[in-house]
């Protein structure tokens, strides 16, 4: 059986960035933003076009992950979920993965991946790494905008994740490691996360 | 800076059991039924007494963790709760300690102590355990009244929390780092605290 990880992260919490040192660390496969490259290639659709789907719902569709679609006409965000669904299960099929959001904890449940969800309990260190990694934004974007950019999109996140898997984003009996970065650092993060998969 | 490490548990998920692994690791103290010791010492109750106020509230009494009692008589339950916040803060003064429940987390926020929540994602991984410490249970319990029992402690629990911290003892964000025992274990989970508390 292969080593996947997935991590579930709130914006800003660095969980990005962890995920791609873990995957350098374990000397595995890393999809993020990969992902829509093979999704654009499953679907022919242009990958900013799938982009603007990226980790939000659409209200106009059903639970595509546990349902046919053989009897009826599938709209585009629906054929952008299940080439998500396919591509997700065939990374796990091929080796050891670090999987970032996606719902993939949920899609790959029955081959058991290390679940991690990467938070961090100091809003202003998820203030100040969002500046970090866009440094025009200081001058473009108050701290209000900010914390309400950071909100907006945790809060599709959650939605969207409720959404496919019918549980709570946020609730940690969902993940089997939870990592507070505003606390312990990136890095430390990133090793705390190999000694635990190590351990497996 | 003394390294205190406070552990907040589900019942059934191994908590206390990590608690006593890791402050065996770590060389340091333990604390969790001595402190009732220590209450009874201060208050001069007896410890079954205390104990039947152990991580439970009575809504009798107003935040005492963040008010002044000089003005008017306490209640009994009032002179525990007081005597935890003494106690533990004393412990923490002291030398690294490991301690379970009461609060620790919020009562030595000030200290920034590595805050740990356990739990197990599987409901049938915390009854087996809830078995396996009290073997007679087996014969005078069944899977259900374990379960409403597991239920109603954690119930109390978040109730106790949530009174004397004002946080929702249910979520990640109140901790530095939250272990799944069902998926990693104990002995893992201790390994892992261990990585985590080395590294700060």
């Amino acid at each position: 059986m292969h080593k996947i990880i997935t991590i579930s992260r709130q914006f800003g919490s660095g969980g990005r960035e962890i995920g791609r040192r873990l995957a350098d660390t374990l000397t595995c496969a890393y999809y993020d933003k990969e992902l829509l490259e093979a999704v654009a290639n499953e679907t022919g659709f242009d990958p900013d076009y799938i982009n603007s789907f990226d980790e939000t719902i659409s209200q106009s569709y059903p639970y595509i992950f546990n349902r046919s679609f053989a009897s009826y006409q599938q709209s585009p965000s629906e054929k952008i979920q299940l080439a998500y669904l396919k591509i997700i299960k065939d990374i796990a099929q091929k080796g050891n993965a670090v999987i970032i959001g996606r719902c993939a904890e949920y899609i790959l449940k029955e081959s058991k991946p290390f679940k991690v969800f990467i938070y961090a309990s100091d809003i202003n260190y998820r203030i100040e790494r969002c500046y970090t990694k866009v440094p025009e934004d200081r001058v473009y974007k108050t701290e209000t905008q900010m914390l309400k950019e950071i909100v907006a999109i945790d809060k599709e996140r959650a939605k969207y994740y409720e959404y496919y898997s019918s549980k709570k984003w946020s609730d940690m009996t969902n993940y089997n490691l939870c990592i507070d970065t505003a606390s312990v650092g990136i890095e430390n993060a990133v090793k705390i996360i190999k000694s635990a998969v190590d351990l497996l």
